[in-house]
């Protein structure tokens, strides 16, 4: 194995705990000592041990000696556990390869200077844009103070989430839905708006064979006409907050509180994507994955605020001039208008197509 | 090189032919005497030498003992020319190798036994499905007498063809709209409807390059409203078709006739798309590109009337409730109803994705 296989080897570790590790980020970590793999290990869950930890504890005597290969650069200060890089000197590795640095301004770097100063040989950039896309939520996050928003919508080829009647079921093959569940278990949070509770009801959690964590559902619903029948608050297997303008009815508020949805009022009539996006950064949501409805994508489209486009596209036309697509709301007036976008992957995922995008604009 | 090498330089040759050839199908040959290609040719136009005969005669006394490769089934018949069967057997070929066998069920299998019977080695199905695809268009049109349509629909990601305003300019890059330029030499006709007239006035002409063959315009306008300054009257560089309903105004069709422009009325008040395929059959009008707008690529949709879809899809989002998709009309009612497609492939064109779905329907 080379350097670079020894870093994948950390990049699929770190990958397999993606959704588990949150507000923290997801790291991996290979010890390898004269050509032997000897120790290997990830972050598991916030407040538990690094990734390098884990990885030195597993090589015992071995580490003495051995290169470390870790997919983010190693803590210098005082957390929840003591800082990786005076391990990694206790310990007396002999080399660090480093994916990529901390995002944060405030830390970056450091890790790598305070190995440095005692000898070690460190070594970065291997893998590094594989290792920044599978953080892209913690280090937007980090960066922002706001989650990172990935748009998901499920359309026909011509571009339709549901035909004239309002049926929408199902648009797309199982695969693709069993996707969608995936990456609900990658995310803090989940959005929808309130048309889509009074539609579809969903219960908005995460279904995985092998299980899978739920992510908070955020109801985004101006005057909580929300039904108390709904799923998303008869369900208690995930949390349901719901966030609503400043004219609501305080009964129908209180009526929720007591069956455990947290409701949280803004401040002017109407909600505004932008105070959504900052209140739940604060509660520390580093991902939010948007399931619409239309005219909920078009509140993310019109604001710019998000850095992720999910389309699966089915094999299917469905047509009509009232059929319903991803985006509503007003819309750009002309084409030079229209938010540019970079495609990013193109997969056949079933017998459908999984398209993803990132905006243009600042902060994609 | 081996036999599937040589059929795929014959199938290059018949490619390099399409969209000059109609109502004939593209044919490539490729002469290979003791390992040595010694003749190469390919039908060029209709009414003109078959591609055996031109790659036969170019290999001149080689071509005694030596093998040939011809995309398609050599003819048994007297058409305008010879039939190719006999010229193979009096030239002296020794084997002939086939990708396609003729699609035309009174002929089909007659040039292979003709060449057994004299005999002369015969293989088929090398390189087959690339020969049926090259050729769909004629096969399509001599099974059922009516062109192949290809739709087509130039989209932003969230699936629309203009913004709320009508703005179309321009969803897809330089590099897209060259393809489709690429699309209208290889195709007979193309169609649009008298609103794309009306919206764009577009000259619905082949501008490539290295120039390029014109398809026949043909225009759906109902109550022959379309304007006499539109540029499909007086570009002439084209022939230009309309076909209207039974209700038109007799010194309109007149005025136009007068001025070079063929009107053919239906028995009906409306435009039948059946009727319209009928007919451009019966003119030997073997391939149909619909470019819209979306009525027209509805009416379509209903009548299940289309062979092939082709997508463009610009990385942009427009949004807007009121902005215009693909397909308009009433649409079907459920997701259940809606055309099932098959993705035949996705390819990346300049900053787009280029989409090419064939329905499920029959005759898909």
């Amino acid at each position: 194995m080379d350097q670079k296989e020894y870093m994948e080897l950390a990049i699929s570790l770190a990958r397999s705990t993606q959704g588990q590790t949150s507000p923290n980020p997801v790291v991996g970590a290979v010890v390898v000592n004269n050509g032997e793999v000897v120790g290997m290990g990830a972050h598991l869950r916030a407040g538990e041990a690094h990734a390098e930890v884990n990885a030195i504890n597993q090589a015992g005597s071995r580490a003495k000696g051995a290169d470390i290969y870790v997919t983010l650069e190693p803590c210098s200060h005082y957390g929840k556990t003591p800082p990786c890089a005076d391990l990694i000197i206790e310990k007396g590795l002999k080399r660090v390869v480093v994916a990529s640095t901390d995002p944060n301004p405030l830390v970056a770097g450091k890790g790598i200077d305070k190995l440095m100063k005692a000898g070690i040989e460190v070594e970065t950039g291997i893998c590094e844009e594989e290792a920044l896309r599978l953080n892209e939520h913690f280090f937007h996050y980090i960066q922002t103070g706001t989650p990172f928003v990935t748009l998901k919508a499920a359309v026909t080829l011509d571009g339709k989430t549901a035909s004239y009647t309002g049926d929408s079921k199902w648009i797309t093959s199982s695969q693709s839905r069993l996707d969608v569940h995936n990456d609900r278990h990658r995310h803090d949070a989940i959005l929808v708006g309130i048309n889509t509770i009074l539609q579809d009801d969903p219960l908005l959690t995460t279904r995985l064979p092998q299980g899978g964590k739920n992510p908070i559902r955020i109801i985004l619903d101006t005057h909580l006409k929300i039904p108390f029948e709904s799923q998303v608050i008869t369900d208690l297997s995930a949390k349901t907050v719901i966030i609503c303008g400043s004219q609501y009815k305080l009964n129908q508020k209180q009526r929720l509180e007591s069956v455990g949805v947290e409701v949280i009022p803004l401040s002017s009539s109407t909600i505004s994507v932008i105070e959504v996006l900052k209140i739940l950064g604060e509660r520390n949501v580093t991902s939010l994955y948007v399931e619409g409805g239309s005219t909920i994508h078009s509140s993310f489209l019109k604001e710019k605020a998000f850095q992720k486009l999910i389309m699966y596209v089915a094999p299917k036309l469905v047509g009509g001039i009232k059929a319903i697509s991803a985006f509503a709301g007003d819309g750009f007036s002309t084409i030079a208008e229209a938010t540019s976008l970079e495609f990013q992957s193109v997969d056949k995922i079933g017998s459908d197509l999984k398209i993803v995008a990132t905006p243009k604009h600042e902060g994609g």
